[in-house]
């Protein structure tokens, strides 16, 4: 018997077919058929606590799997993970909205349903301003295409997608007989090997060669082929803030974090006198170019990226980042003398004070020698992303942070769909206060489903970082004890820690307490901060004065 | 000598000349200046945890005092407020979203700056979708006629408004001697005479006139008008859920509240038999016409709102809604004998039974009991919402429910929001654990500002409305223990009660408790419902199914 799927159905066939196996939201009445179909699939259903909870969770998932799926109901749900959404269209993670609707039956005449705004397509207009691509479901011959459409689109830019599903379209049958569309980008042949000829030639005849490797190597997958070309060629490679931990920390031909004057001077030294850089993926934001104080000199840059590539001022718009670094890959480039840089690269073993209160610059070294092969590190905004630029991750792709974007309370539940993304993976968590009093009630997900991040949560008793532009009473925040929150959420592990002896104990007793999540509060004095942020607050200081 | 304010300085004039005391939000960088100008101003800022909070908290705030602002910074604070600006664009409210932006001298060559999305326009489009009116102040020559001009909308459509304010601008000044223009919109004089008398004549017609009252009577400040027409001509009054409490619900002529099949038998009957009935400021919502079982014959009806003036099929435009309800208070119609309607509309006095456990309708019994004339009850979604639809609010205006959008979450916050813009009345807040678990954390705000609300949750251990339409595992929550949480927060009182005995003693000392919030978590049976829920649950699964 020929039958074909429902809407519904089909759409968590194609999910399926990408890899994906959680999904993220909360249900409301205009999403409960789906929500049930959902329950009866293989996937698997993540409640949060609230919306804007599975949104990070799910721009985590996708940043970790390759794609990443919000279910939540119409607007009342939708608009709360506007934000989220936005944070993954800035930061190109592939996520997938999917939002019930009132059925197209129920809008006849126009009708002031509950939930509504204005018109019936106000949501879908808001999102068309923060993904790559909507489709409204409402019609079965079109809807199947329609969903390969837009999930193309998701690969495609990397970026998040629309799904809107009318109810009463949720159980209708698309047409027989369907294949499923598989769309593939394919580069010009000769602009490629003009590209790839000319790039090999800059590099063959280069004395200093620096890569630069950015996000988009991880979001396209090519990280492997990124580490078999430095290994190749021995040139040696730095990351971006944003790019962190794309290739391996460890490395021996690894530079450290490049941020122009926000960074670790020997790595900018080296960057900024290559001869030639290759930059991998990069996206050019301020924060990456260290609020602008990168000064690269564009004479000796080759820029592939998923929008194009560039070579010093010249575009090649057919090529893809996919084929051109293969291409460079095959490309007969010189093998230099395997010599690893002379910077100070290595973990020294932290040896806690033990009465000695805790400072942010001994914390990341202490938190540094923490790290285990299997720590997937998330920060939030602030000193927890800005300190953690030196920390050595051991894996690819073991750190996540808001790095453009910077939307406070990332973190939380952007471990949640980590862990769920990779299970073999313990989430760390490092947040301030401020970003913990926004979604850091989302380790009742955590706890719901049996997941084990350790959150070391750095109170310096307010937002911090804007302490130093300009501080007022508007940068308090209310005391919490935060380390009693396993006492509401009826699970979870809190301590609370001043000294670097207590906080040694509080992070090994945190890993072995493998069970449930475990949340260690670390006192701060309120104007301490690491040199990077040091240097940030400068530069945006001086912007604020208009300088 | 003659000195034009800054644009900020101008902003910050206009909304304290319209009433403002308060301003919700969170700091960031691209609005720390701004900041720091209303930190200085009389104006008072009141940080909330989640930009989300402060967006409900301005919503309660702008239906209490005429206007409610929001201020947060760019993107990552704008957009975590779209869906509260959402839920006040659909229940006309009017609230204006400031935000601070990048400079303009930022934005030349379109650079990657931090909390970008797409363009920098992005923002802005997204709040074209859900306010009435927008503006970017980057230009000092216009910018105080922008301020008016968008302030202006806001009182006109009694819906929100959108204020970006780029960095750099704050500290302009504007062109010396600028008036601020105050707008007035006048009625067609003709038209105006020609819908009173018409309007006069069916009411003096009519054997049993109905008045139904809705919210816009509160949004234009025309309750005092409503009920002297109503003292003048005796006619009896019911109220929507929406507009429950615009006016007094212990007055003798007071019907309750109408909503179709949901609400209560006998206050249908009555304006469903009317032979005229007067809709005074009515949104016709599926929520407030009880999912569309309201029998309303268009014959008999008048009804007026801001937009328009509709007497049986036929529209009046150019007449406001303000001069045609005067129109009519000063019309000749006749008085009618003062004849109070047969409806069960007194509070009964509640007697614990001290070991029953408690029940939904037995609760809102005891509820209503315990309010006093300072009470201002505010719903959550749910039934927290449809119980309370039978509660005796003794004042004007003293019931605050999302009861069109029914954006879960709205409770708690809108708590902070509602006491602060007036504090001769005390909160209580009916709240469901699946809405608590979205915003409930905003009870730290409350300790913060020292203010008292009474929570009351309703823990029926998940989403208990959805569980009637179709229940899953997607409608269980985190068992919290909700009653610790002020340990977490440092201060607050709370409670856990199962009987109506422990509910009687907690709610005495929660009066008691005048110096911080109350919270009073009630266990109820998973699935226990109000007589409404009932009803409205029946519908609802019937639209699900597609009939």
């Amino acid at each position: 018997m020929n039958h074909s799927p429902t809407i519904g159905e089909y759409l968590i066939q194609r999910l399926r077919h990408h890899g994906v196996g959680h999904v993220f939201g909360i249900p409301g009445d205009y999403v409960l058929g789906f929500y049930e179909l959902l329950h009866q699939s293989d996937l698997t259903l993540i409640n949060t606590s609230d919306e804007q909870g599975a949104g990070f969770a799910a721009d985590a998932y996708a940043r970790l799997r390759g794609l990443g799926v919000i279910c939540i109901t119409y607007c009342v749900g939708g608009l709360k993970v506007a934000n989220p959404v936005a944070g993954a269209f800035a930061e190109r993670s592939p996520v997938v909205v999917i939002s019930g609707a009132p059925g197209i039956g129920e809008r006849v005449k126009d009708p002031l349903l509950h939930h509504k705004v204005r018109n019936f397509d106000t949501q879908r207009k808001v999102f068309e301003q923060i993904t790559v691509a909507t489709t409204v479901l409402d019609n079965p011959d079109t809807a199947y295409q329609e969903i390969d459409r837009v999930l193309h689109a998701a690969f495609r830019h990397k970026r998040p997608v629309y799904i809107e599903l009318p109810r009463d379209c949720v159980n209708l049958c698309g047409p027989a007989g369907y294949q499923p569309i598989e769309f593939k980008n394919v580069s010009n042949e000769d602009a490629l090997r003009e590209a790839v000829a000319e790039a090999a030639a800059m590099l063959n005849n280069a004395k200093r060669p620096v890569i630069l490797a950015d996000i988009e190597l991880h979001r396209f997958n090519l990280q492997r082929a990124a580490m078999q070309f430095i290994e190749k060629t021995n040139i040696p490679f730095a990351s971006t803030i944003l790019g962190k931990s794309v290739l391996d920390e460890l490395h021996p031909l690894y530079l450290g974090v490049y941020e122009g004057a926000m960074g670790r001077d020997d790595t900018r030294q080296i960057v900024e006198e290559s001869d030639c850089l290759l930059l991998l993926g990069n996206i050019f934001t301020d924060i990456n170019l260290g609020i602008f104080t990168a000064e690269l000199n564009l004479d000796c840059v080759i820029s592939a990226t998923a929008e194009r590539i560039t070579i010093r001022r010249h575009h090649y718009e057919e090529v893809t980042f996919e084929d051109f670094l293969l291409g460079l890959l095959h490309a007969d480039i010189r093998q230099r003398p395997f010599d690893p840089p002379i910077v100070h690269n290595h973990v020294a073993p932290f040896e806690p004070k033990p009465d000695a209160p805790v400072t942010i610059a001994r914390l990341f070294q202490q938190i540094d020698d923490f790290l285990a092969d299997d720590t997937l590190v998330i920060s939030d905004v602030g000193d927890a992303l800005f300190g953690a630029a030196d920390l050595h991750i051991h894996k690819r792709t073991e750190f996540l942070g808001p790095a453009y974007y910077a939307s406070m309370g990332f973190s939380v539940p952007a471990a949640v769909g980590a862990q769920l993304a990779n299970p073999k993976r313990r989430p760390l968590v490092l947040v301030g206060d401020g970003a913990f009093q926004m979604t850091g009630i989302e380790l009742s997900t955590a706890l719901r489903y049996h997941l084990n991040p350790i959150v070391v949560l750095l109170n310096n008793r307010g937002y911090g970082t804007e302490r130093h532009m300009q501080d007022g009473p508007y940068n308090d925040l209310q005391p919490w004890r935060y380390s009693k929150l396993p006492e509401l959420l009826g699970g979870g592990k809190g301590w609370e820690v001043r000294t670097e002896g207590e906080l040694a104990k509080a992070l090994e007793e945190a890993r072995e307490n493998t069970s449930t999540f475990s949340l260690v509060e670390v006192h701060l004095a309120p104007l301490d901060r690491s040199p990077a942020l040091d240097r940030l607050a400068k530069r945006i200081q001086k912007r604020l004065a208009g300088q």
